[in-house]
């Protein structure tokens, strides 16, 4: 048995208090897997008085940070304090002080990612983020190495789990999205402020770390096009059921002739496809490979074990590679130019909901439109409401760029027969 | 950019041609991830002159193994032979050869992986199998790393693409098996001769490899209870969707304090678990670990392409360690001893039809037997058969141990008002 490997954790919240809680529980597994023990020897917390959920020595806590970085006898730090600025140069000094790094933080990853990774590779450590998407499910490993040899084309993730709660409850009870919010408030899977959450911030980020691994190119968030679910009704979720879809809050990065989109976009699936069915809070990533075709991978996106399960994986992961010599030599840098297709380069299926008046020719005039756009139509629904001189209509186009879609859209809003375009969502297929 | 690494192929049907695609195709991606260009130096064929679909100089093939095992330019081999004692030998020789090798045989790694790990483990050389389970999931990649912190409590596979199209199209179309076998023959999508495929042989086998790396013992195909899927009929798929479940050919290998028991049986599945909506030809490993909980990974179960996506990840795994000089260290051999379940041990619930008489009481014999074993009843369906003095039972029971539900279906058998017992599954929830 080999030498004890000693660990720093920054922050004994959540998810440090499940790291605490793995390492304790699981040793002697932990040991078998590494050949040699593992122990927390310091704990960064800002107050040292505060009652815990998870039992640790009192003499292990520290509100030094310097304590962690410049003990000699610490080979690894694991960040889980979250946020940007702190996080940040936490982990820079620890590569600098050749710790190597597990964080769980994908608003730093996102934000600065490319940075870190340079340093830890400039100081030959590792530098893994496993749980920073999709918790407990370990994609970013899968990307980097079980599809090492495909060429990755499409990737679709529900990499949100409140939002996917919000939207099944929506789905399955038939309910509108305040209430649903306000009950997943109540029963802690949203936030108090879920912001971020609900308006897709959160998704974003998360794709942006995984399109910048699966394209190998540098993305920022910038580079994604976000979109809530506020403004999903239940009316939308009502006409895609009879259209045969599943509305998701869908993060796609989607690659054609080596130019990639990436989107945040409650978005129509059909009812077979594999992320229909990922309900509540889980989380999933769809990976289409050129080689491979399609794969799924599916699993807890947050909650405190989940997500230290994928922290201790990276852990172990860091240790092995200490124990071969290896460290810093898997930390991969993108290596191709980043190029985003243009709104002529997107290709998608689309659904619209508005409301028109009733009245001879109204509809044959909004056809003309698309047909004079080159957008053929393939699901139409049209329903007159009841008591208004008014129709509800419902329309899935055929595959369009996007282009012309939007130019199509804003034209149907000039119409006289448009009395208002209620909603537009993208829909996809494989 | 390093040394070209060599790599020696064994076979060209299906695999090593997809194999030879692949590594033709991505050149440019592999070298981007790897650093060396990758070649195909050799390749072992039966026949020299036969018409091939892929494009490959005839002065590489040849017919001689040796040409490659002793080949000292050749750092990887590459089996996609199949079958067991030819493969094995030139495994063996290969290991004792240093050459690293990637395999695809789960027939070979089912009966012999121990041995043939232990080789390579003396011989410092790297031996993967990504392909042999599951084809392009990256599923025991996922076990031994991404999920290395957690204890695996249980994994369900639907790992046989064959019976889970049958059963799949069964249910869709309410067709019987034999009349789906003989669509799925005339399409390709089952062997001329289905045996191993439909008697569960083929999912056992990998049962037997993933069991083996996920609770680190040395399982056989002996230690795993295998029941194909002749015997599943259009009525008994009725029955089990009118309860709210989904009829699929699943393995399972469930963990209890450090028992194992490991079967492949059609299973009822409620509607709502993740590998009931796995369907056609598709594949899909479910796994539940202690601090991850549900996690899931789907994607093709064979095919030329997807299976190469796994040979060549694999490759690119032997040859990253290459370069890192840490060949054979990722190679796992069990750790512990193993240990299966009694009949005592194994909980599950049960479904069972049967033909009864249709008589005053009969119901509550039926119902008393059950009681007096301790076995309480969850779900009940009873019917007359129209015309005949006769009705029919469907029963669900609560969880129960396999040994009382035994008895119970012996002496339920045995039963005067009982005609016939039709059918008996098991029925798994999380």
């Amino acid at each position: 048995m080999g030498e004890t490997v000693s660990v720093g954790l920054l922050g004994l919240g959540t998810v440090g208090s499940g790291v605490v809680q793995m390492i304790t529980d699981h040793q002697k597994e932990l040991q078998q897997r590494i050949g040699c023990p593992v122990e927390v020897r310091k704990i960064l917390v800002q107050d040292m008085e505060k009652e815990r959920d998870v039992q640790v020595d009192s003499s292990l806590l520290t509100k030094d940070a310097d304590d962690i970085i410049f003990d000699s006898d610490i080979d690894v730090v694991i960040e889980a304090i979250g946020g940007i600025e702190k996080a940040q140069s936490l982990i820079l000094k620890a590569l600098n002080n050749k710790k190597h790094v597990v964080t769980a933080n994908k608003d730093l990853m996102a934000l600065n990612g490319g940075e870190l990774l340079s340093a830890a590779r400039e100081n030959d450590c590792d530098l893994f983020y496993e749980a920073s998407v999709a918790g407990g499910i370990p994609i970013l490993r899968s990307l980097v190495e079980g599809l090492s040899s495909d060429r990755i084309t499409k990737m679709m993730g529900i990499v949100n789990g409140t939002t996917n709660y919000i939207l099944t409850k929506m789905s399955k009870n038939k309910l509108s999205f305040e209430d649903v919010l306000k009950k997943a408030q109540e029963l802690g899977f949203a936030e108090a402020d879920p912001t971020s959450d609900i308006e897709g911030l959160d998704a974003a980020r998360k794709m942006v770390i995984l399109s910048t691994l699966g394209y190998s190119m540098k993305f920022g968030l910038e580079d994604v096009d976000v979109e809530g679910i506020t403004r999903v009704s239940e009316e939308d979720i009502a006409y895609s059921k009879r259209l045969g879809y599943t509305m998701k809050l869908i993060g796609l990065a989607k690659a054609d002739n080596g130019s990639v989109e990436i989107s945040v976009q409650p978005t129509l699936l059909p009812n077979e496809h594999p992320l229909s069915s990922v309900n509540d809070e889980y989380n999933a990533v769809y990976v289409y490979g050129e080689a491979v075709g399609e794969t799924m991978f599916y699993g807890p996106g947050a909650g405190q074990l989940p997500t230290a399960t994928a922290v201790v994986a990276d852990l172990v992961a860091v240790i092995k590679n200490m124990r071969l010599g290896v460290n810093g030599k898997s930390v991969i840098l993108p290596q191709n130019e980043k190029k985003l297709k243009t709104a002529e380069d997107i290709d998608s299926k689309y659904f619209l909901r508005m409301i028109v008046k009733d009245e001879a020719g109204a509809f044959s005039v909004i056809t003309n439109l698309f047909k004079e756009q080159g957008i053929s139509l393939e699901k139409l629904i049209q329903e007159p409401l009841v008591n208004q001189k008014q129709a509800e209509v419902v329309i899935v186009t055929h595959k369009t760029n996007q282009k012309a879609y939007e130019e199509t859209y804003n034209r149907l809003r000039d119409l006289d027969v448009v009395v208002e375009v209620k909603s537009r969502y993208r829909v996809e297929e494989v």
